[in-house]
């Protein structure tokens, strides 16, 4: 019903890495590709098929090491339902190897229809006296602009599954301010009332550590906000993206987490997954090694400006 | 690049109507769910094989007199990969027979990620050197919380394939004014704002009936925001839900259409899906036949209001 889980894993690591699985097929080496176009020919499939792969790849060199994954919908959706089996069987895999999973796919709506999707990717489905996992993920990022409507119905499947949502506040992209930083008549700005949102949604799914199921994603790339965010939004836990290709380092982050060290998981995607790309002369089968050493140095380094996690 | 092609299908059937989609098992008659059972068990199979002929005649039934379909995603999701294979077939089987499609999905993301939305949601994936459609919609719903760098990544697709998007303004539900009625200091609301942007997003996509391939999401159950967003977003195409079930009639939808009667696609999902439910002693069988008879209630009902519909 919160965050606990993820928050034991991480100090369990003394790691508030969550690794992001956003494959596209250029990250992934040639002789993956291969083998999966050689049983399912050039399609939809067959990417699929490497994707899956090159994923399980990642996820065993990281799982001892690395608390959670991130896997993001639109990479799979690319490839259309087989992607999307893609995806499903990723989340079922990340799980067996005892990895908290994020699915990223910021989905929103109201009502009935907002309850669909939290069954899809939290809960379970009812196919009359039937119940099945759909998707099976522990947590899932949403978007706000609906308001509580939009929520709400969320809410339920946390507690009863202990599972959590990650609710967009302040995002990472450069032009994240046009809407998020506009101020309203009192001064507060709308990331401002978004994240005050959240801790208001937050108290139906307390936490023993201190932090709801109802998470919050701030971006790396603001850090003065992301300072700002953590003072004002005591009880909410973040999902911070934008440390590494996007630009933010470990110091950018040190804002997010309170003085245990405990308060957020931060996203690497392209960091870890292509590290076998950056390095010289790297063997392309080393894929997963080269992962697992950039995880390490991404560890170690947020380490360095957070110090100890500790579980009050 | 625009909503021409949904404009003129309108126009054609004298109808602004979009037929949404949102099977749920509750909703489909018991001898297509029978078979689907006895072919796949109650599985996630058998209920997306259910939802995929219950679909199948629903469009049968109203693709000469309703122009458009809007599968809601989160109703396929729920079923997993079955479910969402089932509404890759659904969208590919309403454009067999001449339907425009909607993907109801409020995608949002960033960069990359949008771009691989847009991909598979509108345009087409590379696998290496082959390129193939990964689900095929006309149009996709989005959400643009992230600002231009969550939209500017569609808008190339759209105007090379001649697809459109919808940005959630003001959406339908009882809560949307939390965030969306908050007033910036100009005075100006959330949902103006958003309007705002969907105007000068839509500057890249301009159509020959005005109206450009960026529309918008305002619900019948604020009429007079969508009088006063129909004259403020002048080449902002509406997509409207909240008519029939969620309390909207044909006269809270007059103030989305112009002088032309053109302007707007009104939603109706339950209405439709579910008439062969609300008629007394109706045949299960006989599913279809309500729905149709339904759609044609509903189009003589919007005509009424908004009388002929005219291309200029």
């Amino acid at each position: 019903m919160s965050f606990d889980r993820l928050i034991e894993k991480i100090a369990e690591k003394q790691n508030p890495t969550v690794a992001g699985l956003d494959p596209k097929l250029g990250y992934i080496p040639q002789f993956i590709k291969e083998e999966s176009f050689a049983k399912y020919g050039k399609t939809l499939e067959g990417a699929a098929d490497a994707l899956l792969t090159f994923n399980k790849g990642l996820i065993d060199a990281l799982c001892d090491i690395v608390p959670a994954v991130k896997p993001q919908c639109a990479y799979y959706e690319m490839y259309g339902w087989y992607g999307f089996k893609a995806l499903t069987e990723t989340i079922a895999y990340a799980k067996s190897k005892g990895m908290f999973v994020i699915t990223d796919g910021k989905r929103n709506d109201i009502g009935t229809t907002m309850e669909a999707y939290a069954k899809a990717h939290l809960g379970k489905t009812e196919i009359e006296d039937i119940c099945e996992e759909a998707i099976g993920g522990d947590s899932l990022t949403v978007n706000g602009y609906l308001g509580t409507d939009g929520i709400k119905p969320l809410l339920g499947i946390c507690r009863e599954l202990d599972k959590g949502i990650f609710v967009l506040v302040k995002t990472s992209n450069p032009s994240s301010g046009e809407l998020q930083n506009l101020e309203f008549k009192d001064g507060e700005t709308v990331y401002q009332r978004m994240g005050m949102m959240c801790e208001e949604w937050g108290k139906e799914l307390p936490g023993k550590y201190g932090y709801s199921g109802v998470g919050a994603v701030v971006g790396a790339t603001y850090p003065e906000m992301l300072t700002e965010l953590r003072a004002s939004l005591k009880h909410t836990f973040f999902l911070v993206p934008g440390y590494g290709a996007q630009g933010g380092g470990a110091k950018d982050c040190e804002g997010a987490f309170d003085e245990n060290g405990i308060g957020a998981v931060v996203n690497s995607s392209r960091g870890i997954m292509c590290a076998w790309q950056k390095a010289e002369n790297a063997d392309e089968h080393d894929y997963a090694k080269y992962a697992r050493e950039e995880a390490i140095r991404m560890r170690d380094d947020l380490r360095k400006v957070i110090g100890e996690m500790r579980l009050k």
